[in-house]
């Protein structure tokens, strides 16, 4: 039976043991300290930056995958060389470590994207700034942001006098968004391809509070559309496992990809319950190159909130209390304003009730802290 | 948060892991063998029957549990005395223990029953077959049976000279049955009571081979009166955690009870993908006093087929090929003929679809080897 290795303790990497557990691929990951949410799965800590560290690791595993995308990719590519199998290869995780790359590569591929252009130096950034459609716009670091960090709204290049200070700069126009969706689906090494129905992802202060998911979404146009461009870029860039794209919706229906990752992402969690093959389990069965399993829904909906903060032993009795229905996901993580410890997911034959005990769950859990 | 413990690492602990993982309790689980199904949540080795050994594992737990219903009744009074929680309670598992024990205290409890006496000597033995119905009738040792494992029928007192040796025997009434059924169920120390929907079994070679399970089941006279011997057993042996009951329905559609377990038990496998809550989260929240979860189903049927011999990673590939829509569970077993190496389920709105996908996917992996 192969073994997956996966770099990161977080929580994707934690959610992967159970998807392992059930197929019976052996799984072993690679966490930053003890503590990490992935503590069960863990068989080494330590730097993932250090190219000795990750070649001891990667001798004990077949295939490896990632809970992260800031592992160097000069250390994938010589961990290939000497034999393992690195999954998404170097060259397509390579887009998701730099948003100017990724942007330049969609428009080879045709992908449709909001404009965008770079900076570098405080006097281009008026022309630069016309070029995605003037100001408001919006400035990305082309490296390490996540959850809205690295992205900030500016009405002047003031703004990012910082920023431009330390490099380049990703300024993009500022879409104006009907709704934010995620198309996500699985590619196998062969080609074959199996994606979930587009999901509706609301976000809070840049960060994913929501996911609205079921079977109405797969009929629309919309959906067609979402479809058509992740396969096209999980074609065109070479991914191997999942592939997440987030999108926006325009008012006059048109779709724009924002971001893009090649692992599991928060937007598919709900899979988990709402469809017979949870992402984690697609993600392990593309890169252990088994077939992928079917993407069919369970059920018509499936709401999936994430918990911020923490999740306490009571929480978990107040939240089993009054919402039976409700499954929560407990990351293990220890309490921090703001961060993502949990989530949430309801499924069943009405959006509304889902809703409201998604959220219901999450207010009793957040409350109790 | 509160940290479970399991003595013994076959496939019941392993599938409690990904529940642990979920709600986000801890387990460890004390195994045979560092090869054991349960290997990754195994924090130490050894033999059950050992007390020092058990008192060792159970300092570094808070709630023990069990895989298997072996361990000394007497090692678990002096655990629970020295502050360990035990669930199921010594008391309750001690019927599981020895079958001539449950039917007393079944009687005890006016649940309905097979006929039944004791035989302790071969002069006895004839009288004790004629208060049973006479022969053919099923004889069992009392203690240690499992999977159609010390458990004869037998047409003269002959065929059981060799068992009588050893000890005390029960004998029981060869119910002519239409079909068996297992009704589960689990109980949180308070009494909290959440039962599934009663689920039809079929066994080959006294084996577990397929069960059947659905929406229909709910409704029917048979699965109220399934319901309510469950839950009289639960409360009136004070289980905590899942209780599995066996039964024969009979052609005149009289319900009497076979066997039981209080234990996740192989007939409810089938509620990991059909129901919101499965009996591993559900074990895991009644033995930690969470709120049980809710056992409503999350599609009309459900078809789980065991899988028996090894489960090879070309099964997992020529199921999933032909078999998307197939949940397999790999217990991740040394291949033996016969042995339970896994499972597989299909849920979906019509029955003999998933009846056939759930035998076409065990037919290609058995095959497969």
């Amino acid at each position: 039976m192969v073994t997956i290795g996966v770099v990161g303790g977080g929580q994707l990497a934690r959610m992967m043991v159970p998807a392992a557990i059930n197929l019976g691929v052996d799984i072993a990951v690679f966490a930053e300290n003890d503590g990490s949410s992935a503590s069960l799965a863990t068989t080494a800590t330590g730097d993932y930056r250090d190219f000795g560290q990750l070649t001891a690791f990667a001798s004990s595993i077949e295939v490896l995958t990632f809970d992260h995308e800031h592992v160097p990719l000069e250390h994938l590519v010589r961990l290939r060389e000497s034999g393992t199998t690195v999954y998404p290869p170097p060259e397509a995780l390579a887009l998701t470590q730099n948003k100017i790359h990724m942007r330049r590569r969609m428009d080879e591929l045709d992908i449709p994207q909001p404009r965008w252009t770079t900076v570098t130096t405080a006097s281009d950034f008026a022309r630069a700034a016309v070029r995605v459609g003037g100001f408001p716009c919006i400035a990305k670091k082309p490296v390490g942001g996540y959850d809205g960090k690295g992205v900030r709204v500016i009405n002047s290049p003031a703004e990012c006098e910082d920023w431009l200070l330390e490099g380049e700069l990703l300024l993009e126009e500022l879409v104006s968004f009907a709704r934010e969706l995620a198309q996500l689906g699985a590619r196998r090494p062969g080609g074959q391809w199996e994606s979930w129905p587009v999901v509706e992802t609301r976000q809070e202060g840049g960060v994913c509070s929501e996911v609205i998911a079921g079977k109405f979404n797969s009929e629309s146009e919309v959906s067609i559309k979402a479809i058509e461009i992740a396969e096209k870029l999980a074609h065109g860039v070479g991914v191997v496992g999942v592939l997440a794209v987030e999108l926006f919706e325009t008012h006059d229906s048109r779709i724009l990809v924002n971001e893009l990752a090649m692992r599991p992402h928060n937007s598919g969690h709900v899979m988990t319950e709402l469809s017979r093959t949870s992402q984690f389990e697609q993600h392990l069965r593309a890169i252990s190159d088994l077939p992928l399993g079917s993407t069919e829904l369970v059920a018509p909906f499936g709401v999936m909130a994430n918990i911020f903060g923490g999740v306490s032993f009571e929480a978990l009795f107040l939240a089993g209390e009054s919402y039976p229905q409700a499954k929560i996901h407990n990351y293990r993580k220890s309490r921090r304003p703001g961060r993502k410890a949990g989530h949430v997911v309801v499924v069943g034959s009405d959006l509304d009730d889902a809703l409201a005990h998604a959220r219901g769950a999450r207010r009793i859990m957040q409350g109790a802290g």
